[in-house]
């Protein structure tokens, strides 16, 4: 009773017009992984602008990595994690996808649904306005539902995307701002989920 | 605070080993819309097991209605939503799309974003094995998402089915357990949502 | 025999560079239905670029309602039919939902699968570039496929498709475009599908 | 054209009411190629399912191969291809999405579409019977429209589809018969393409 009405003083302390206002003091940290698979670097750059936006919250700590190189601690010991893939044949590549399956093969999360309510969100890259990016993240999210995570968009209706070709090639500064919402809002849901949406007042778009 | 106390000291009379165990004393009431189309019946039956799951938690408050008598007030008051449809073409049946087109023309919730993180679950029925239960419960948490909603699944990797036909027609036992096991986990992260997970040990499989 | 003669012959006669090359004389004509809702407009301008698109085709013959207006004979007397939808909440319109419902429901297709070997297309409008129009087009095929149908994409990924609003609002002349192509692919496919299937009974369930 | 002649007089000597009754003087002969991945044997059981399927059909030729097998020639030289996969986590196989990558890295299919016109279907085998077999095969289904292939379902609503844990563990005899249905349909609707087809020159893009 008393840790709560400290955080109600704090909270009032940092607050300032469009700044985030997680009452700090009993906000836990949040670790979050991005990871990804990038071969011409726009997922890469996606990725970097996910955890920019993570990092953005002073309660959360961003482990990047590619998706080959997660190692079971990376897995086991995030509280949220944001997958991004570019988009072959309207699905997520092939490595991507490898990288789930040992989920189970690697990490062996199941039977014991080791992921459980750790926080989940996506993001995609293609070249293609409506080439797959939408399947790709919907699909990345149907995985950690399957791992019963707690899943949400950010950025966009399904997670951060970007169209890599066409009229805007490579990554600009408006999908990197999205890619930013969504490490943001991952991070919120993650920390929510933790310590309850009680003292906290989102600023997230 | 003195229902509160209530609740608390209820709580502890029916504990008991591998039962739920919230910390009845900081966790709020959360109240669960569970809401459907149903012809045949085999839909409601399954929604009067996801509401029979809900109720399940002493913390939790349900309403249920079809889809078309759901109110504004019915909305905006509930903490978490749990939509249920029939299979009609491999998607929800028109009523449900109509009611998710109805959040906006009826009920406004955009540019404002008023579901957002209010907690969303789904379950479907229909007649064959893989005939588009999947695709209508990921549309209708792909529906929530848009909407900035927090989705998880429970009962099966989407959410609870039930296949009607074949087999085993209309509605057994197994199939209404895991609509039951989809009511407490959307409490349990609706609650953790309100909450923290802090002091919360899940018992729901 | 003698037929599949005459019509080498005369494709001989007919080609020129960069025509359409289909031999007449023996080339079935084919009726396509275009049917779409449109509140805004947007999804009736990607129609009537659709509607353009098979009419490119000589041997192609146009039907364009909205779903509400469909009858049973512009359902049953097509060889090809291409739906479109903007985009609500992540799918189709509820008013596509409910006319592919009604399918079933008013015009009986099951259990005798009266739109079995039909050539599928669909189009989908949507004010963000990830926010449901691959879903969109991907469960109207799904619909078409519960159906027998053949279905087939054009224009791109899933079928055509335009953002309406952002960069470039409203639907421009490079969406018109790829409308226009999905309109000219449904008329080829459904041309070889109904030459093809002339001298074949099936027995396939 | 003697061997034509002879499938042609089979033809006539096999046929009985109720039987497949395709002209076989001016049918084509289709190649089909059947490719999967299988870990526990349950793919490769519908797999062969799928296989008998095709060549129930005298004017069909099949090829059946693991998916790390399949050579440039095998998805060149097929008529049609039907590919299945174990779920893993609500969609295909991380070796089966690979094999699709590989249709560009490995095989170059893009830019020329080199895929345009194949006949397409997909199956999919999963312990729970909704936890991924309808997304597995629908983007199965998905990478192929990208591709410009023609797509069809057939023995299920998106292709064959087998639970294989439960009330009925492994391939039972009614889930053999609907990976039958899939190779049947596979080959009816590739025989009508290629024969349409056979005569026209596309213009379209």
């Amino acid at each position: 009773m008393y840790r709560i009405l400290i955080v109600g003083l704090l909270s009032v302390t940092i607050a300032s017009p469009g700044e985030q206002v997680w009452a700090n003091e009993g906000a836990p940290v949040v670790t979050v992984l991005v990871t990804y698979h990038s071969v011409s670097g726009s997922t890469e750059k996606m990725a970097a602008a996910v955890a920019e936006g993570v990092r953005s919250n002073p309660q959360a700590r961003v482990v990047m990595k590619r998706v080959g190189n997660v190692m079971a601690e990376d897995l086991f010991s995030a509280d949220a994690i944001i997958v991004g893939s570019p988009v072959y044949w309207a699905n997520m590549a092939g490595e991507v996808k490898t990288f789930f399956d040992n989920w189970q093969f690697k990490f062996g999360v199941f039977p014991d649904f080791k992921m459980r309510n750790k926080v989940g969100g996506a993001f995609a890259t293609g070249g293609q306005v409506s080439g797959g990016k939408e399947i790709t993240m919907l699909t990345i999210l149907a995985a950690m539902l399957g791992n019963h995570m707690i899943v949400v968009s950010g950025g966009g209706a399904f997670g951060a995307s970007a169209t890599t070709e066409g009229h805007s090639p490579g990554i600009d500064e408006e999908e990197l701002e999205v890619a930013r919402i969504l490490g943001q809002r991952v991070v919120e849901v993650a920390m929510a989920v933790k310590t309850g949406l009680g003292s906290y007042k989102s600023v997230v778009p």
